[in-house]
């Protein structure tokens, strides 16, 4: 299987490239590294990623840059980082992706339990996560050919310690248990699911 | 109670500005009509808005433009109707309005059920709605000074008959239910509650 992994460069990409490379071909994509830097903000930077890959089986996603900082000084702009990257980057990929995928492929984007549950300084990832989640929903009822579509919902996560403190009670999700649920998306038969790793 | 109305042009929102203003005062900001036009897409616009009505007790937006039409020809640009419309126009208002409105006021947003239930050609809204109700939970953890924020979430209104085709099986919410929804989250006390008036 043919697999583009978008965010391949940062923590969670990473670790699921290594662990998908084993039986299939992977494509790591991130902003500024990666086989085929793209930036996710640009809609022509994401033509040329598909242009340069070609049909392929499995989108993954783990590109989700969002604003993290306190409320009552967030503003349109600050707000923007979440629509362009988390939100927007993501829907493109898809919007875009369509045209390329081959038939029974799928696409796995990320989301987070921060859709359901907010917590403090973290309200534009918040709404970047409902979007997602809804926009999947929406998407699995249009794409045809078979073609599939999840997100994956961690909380926060193992490997990234340094925001344990901004989700009090929430057991942080392994980085096996978010490469499983990734795997239930790409190699399930399942769409319009919010899988939750946990 | 002072209540803004953003949106009071349109079918809801006239509606709500008819059944509230017997018992308040009513400010109807439309688009480009209504007692201080207001374009939500635009941040200066926004602000010269709170300017003009100064502190107010309560802010019901039922502004939600967003795009409808195929899936497989939408790109980037269709996708901003909503993006700017119904999602940045709402957070903005927000944003921008928790610094005029009064301690113990409340913001009501508007949402629908393509968040959850999606039907062909809305993709766009169902983004908004889902973005809208995470972003309604995360807010209500935020304000402070008993501001609450909710957001009513109905299926097809039967005033909208042009849009009963496009909603198989759903029983279209009543004008009167509908206020009621409004009036659970204005004249209540709850916050970070998505209210389905049906």
């Amino acid at each position: 299987m043919k697999i583009i992994i978008v965010g391949a460069t940062g923590t969670m990409g990473k670790y699921l490239a290594t662990a998908f490379e084993k039986e299939h071909e992977v494509i790591r994509v991130g902003s500024k590294a990666g086989d085929i830097p793209t930036d996710i903000t640009s809609t022509e930077s994401i033509e040329n990623l598909f242009k340069q890959t070609g049909p392929f089986d499995a989108l993954i996603s783990t590109a989700g840059p969002s604003y993290v900082g306190p409320w009552k000084t967030m503003t349109d702009k600050e707000f923007r980082r979440g629509i362009e990257g988390k939100l927007m980057g993501q829907v493109n990929l898809v919007l875009i992706g369509q045209h390329y995928i081959n038939p029974k492929g799928s696409f796995t984007l990320i989301t987070g339990a921060l859709a359901q549950e907010p917590v403090l300084h973290f309200a534009n990832a918040s709404m970047a996560n409902g979007a997602i989640e809804a926009f999947v929903r929406a998407a699995a009822i249009e794409l045809e050919n078979g073609i599939r579509i999840n997100a994956v919902s961690p909380t926060v996560i193992e490997a990234s310690p340094q925001y344990f403190p901004f989700f009090p009670g929430d057991i942080p999700v392994t980085m096996r248990q978010l490469e499983y649920g990734f795997r239930k998306s790409v190699f399930g038969a399942n769409t319009g699911q919010i899988i939750k790793p946990y």
